[in-house]
């Protein structure tokens, strides 16, 4: 429906907020944003008390397209526009074992839900319904880009892309690819052939449903170092040279997992030179967890301009580590969040914000260090911007400019009544505004205890993808 | 109104689940639990399979009585009984700031955000409004009892009772005691001798509309030692004695804060020494945070017998470290649960049973002691049982006997349809369940990716306290 479904020009009307810097949070509690039928964004204007204020403001060379847009208008107490989020690392056939991990950690987590629950996407049906699914419960958080781990099978990878064209939700989706036999009999790739052959397979078809890769993309995806044998690393490393695809897998998530990789690969230096000598390692490169790199290593990481996904709610989860965020990101790191479902419980970037912050102020317990807290701002970056520049999209979406497309979300938070409200009102969210905040309160209000109720609308290049039940604002839209 | 409206005896029919000991929880799939007009469960059947079944399963002295009362049934397949959760360190009045926090640790956090807000309740109308809104919200996250600190300010502190009881939430009530110089001008008593009078006023109200202290009890709430000169410890201390009323204060939350503990107490051993010279520790004593404890103050605790209550979000927070609740609970001490608002960012006992968890993971990273993890188990055991003996009601409530009392919460999770459920269904919460889980799964669903949308109902003494819109459970009823 989203993808085919002609949209008119509309001006987005009320509050937006977006990061401008790493450390900077622009707040516009009177702003306009206009998009054309591409889903551009033609203008952002600020201090814009009215329409008739807007039309004012514009030069009078663009007032005229604009006099007929639609309105899409928001409270301005309560509600505000922020720009879509993106999950930089998430394996969605894994949803159905969301909040499953028990007292397991990396290793004994895959075999024992990770590897049954994803063998059972052989059955297409059932791929379906799981990504039918997730890529509705991820829509409500406002997920609206997402680097999608689908399983080894061809046509339930090829699914999952029909369905987040369909659905209008911004994908790389990659074929797993794993050959080795530390994964079991009955869940694996037959050959060093049939991976190649399957994921070209794949590529090929994402690339047929969308040749120029507006909506979804392939992306190659060998699993990790232990689930590939040597000849099948260098199989994909062949076939990301061949098709320019990006590159997705984990590194560094658990002490076990690099005690393994050192034994599986003792010719390399260390385990980024695992990928990295298999031709895996580039700029198109995102390389989830990064929780345990040793020096070299992160050298090696920013000479190839590979990009970081950073999965703190996993990673606290399944008890694999802290990764070192504030170093990352003072040594020029590029990194993004991930929920990594189902390593992760939470298929929430926001929630994701709030775990990156905790992370950090657990490294900043460990280490004494102060500067390693995170502070809202940079989550919010990390979750925007930084995962925009993750997966290759910095031009196109994570802020409000003109000239990048309108991925959004209108977040609207619940207000108190003057009675302090009674029970059966929390319909709308969880946010309690009492009407004496200030923005930058509001907004860490949000953070800090919004959740997916907030998220009452969610568009992608300018297409609404997702509204909650009893959303005013399409009906509430108007030409002037 | 629910103090007062009289109860029809009640068949609870459908699963029900609770901790039976710190490391085992009871998952009864068919279940059947008698609730008798005061409250008081009469009896707790299991693999009832029909309504008819258990009017054979009980004894015939007992059928009689049961014949008529009134059902409320759950969906087998996807709903449970679960005890009230118990809330053992709670700041009403902080409501407001709930998210708020920034960059600060404890005490530049007071002076910020907690004493501004907290002065501002000599206003009895914003009392009124924070108060109903925040009752209502800490019901709705399944929350049957509270130990609240309040404000300085007599009439809020009443008026915080009043709601509690009308609400019929179980509470201990503290008007807060604070003399000494950290707090401003603005926020603290006049002297000694209000401290003393004020608090006694309070608590001499609340024992007068609940004498019997069914639903609310007053509790005696020294702020914390730096709050406090030492001739007010010590008329609390005699307050304690004179009125054998609860006592609650905080101790050893942040480094900065023992530090000055001890530059202001030159005299005393340690912090917890503080308090056991003023009187203000014996087994009626709730001690929130105790991240730093020394070996000689734990020791004390356990000789006075006083109760601990883990504050996990509210520690990670505002970075005040990880509570070692293995070894407290090895030591033998006896631990519940604090959302301590607004330290911590969310009125849920659900996600500090998450957080606890998380704290405990974060200590194995550091220690590499892998023991430190806490189970689900042993958290919801906390979060329930554990901080019923907190606030000395672990003879009432927590779990689900013959002789305790019906403090419980219907969960319901959702369920996804065969096609996957599309767009605008979340209203049936976060929690996704197929169809193929384990009741241990659907459990585990509902502790890591459930919230209050998953709460339908709750019952505080076999009247019922709170109804998600929507909630068919009344109607449901009927006389067989």
């Amino acid at each position: 429906m989203a993808a085919s479904t002609p949209i008119p020009r509309t001006i987005y009307l009320g509050p937006f907020v977006h990061s401008t810097s790493l450390t900077t949070l622009e707040i516009a509690p009177e702003g306009a944003i206009g998009v054309d039928e591409d889903g551009i964004i033609c203008f952002v204007e600020q201090n814009v008390s009215s329409l008739d204020n807007l039309i004012t403001s514009l030069p009078s060379s663009q007032v005229e397209g604009w006099t007929d847009a639609k309105i899409v208008s928001i409270d301005g107490s309560s509600g505000f526009f922020f720009p879509g989020f993106i999950d930089t690392h998430v394996h969605a056939p894994q949803h159905p074992n969301t909040g499953l991990f028990g007292k397991t950690t990396l290793l004994d987590w895959l075999q024992k839900y990770t590897f049954p629950t994803e063998s059972s996407f052989s059955d297409l049906q059932r791929a379906h319904r799981v990504y039918q699914n997730f890529v509705s419960r991820t829509l409500s958080h406002g997920t609206t880009t997402a680097a999608y781990y689908a399983t080894i099978h061809v046509p339930a990878t090829n699914a999952l892309a029909d369905i987040c064209l369909e659905r209008g939700q911004r994908a790389l989706v990659g074929r797993v690819c794993m050959n080795s036999d530390l994964s079991p009999e009955y869940y694996r790739d037959e050959s060093t052939e049939s991976s190649y052959e399957d994921s070209k397979a794949s590529i090929d078809y994402i690339r047929s449903i969308d040749p120029k890769g507006e909506i979804v993309k392939p992306i190659i995806t060998p699993r990790f170092a232990p689930s590939c044998t040597e000849s099948c690393l260098t199989a994909m490393g062949k076939l990301a040279k061949e098709t320019d695809a990006h590159i997705q897998t984990h590194i560094s998530e658990n002490k076990g997992e690099i005690e393994l990789v050192n034994s599986l690969f003792p010719d390399s230096k260390n385990y980024a030179d695992v990928y990295d000598s298999h031709g895996l390692m580039n700029e198109k490169t995102i390389l989830a967890h990064c929780v345990h790199l040793e020096p070299e290593e992160r050298k090696l990481i920013l000479e190839r301009k590979s990009k970081i996904s950073h999965c703190p709610a996993s990673n606290t989860a399944i008890t694999s580590g802290c990764a070192p965020i504030r170093d990352l990101l003072d040594e020029g790191h590029t990194i993004g969040l991930g929920t990594d479902i189902s390593g992760g419980f939470s298929p929430s970037i926001l929630e994701n914000v709030r775990q990156a912050i905790w992370v950090s102020r657990h490294l900043c317990i460990q280490t004494s260090v102060e500067t390693a807290k995170l502070s809202t701002e940079e989550a919010l970056y990390l979750a925007t911007r930084g995962g925009a520049a993750v997966v290759g999209m910095e031009d196109k979406v994570g802020g409000f400019e003109v000239g990048k497309e309108w991925d959004a979300q209108m977040i609207n938070l619940g207000s108190v009544s003057e009675g302090g409200c009674e029970d059966g009102i929390f319909e709308q969210g969880p946010v309690d505004v009492f009407g004496w905040e200030s923005w930058p309160d509001k907004v860490e209000k949000w953070v800090y205890s919004g959740d997916d109720r907030n998220t009452v609308a969610v568009w992608v290049k300018g297409r609404i993808v997702h509204m909650k039940s009893g959303y005013p604002g399409e009906k509430r839209a108007a030409t002037p």
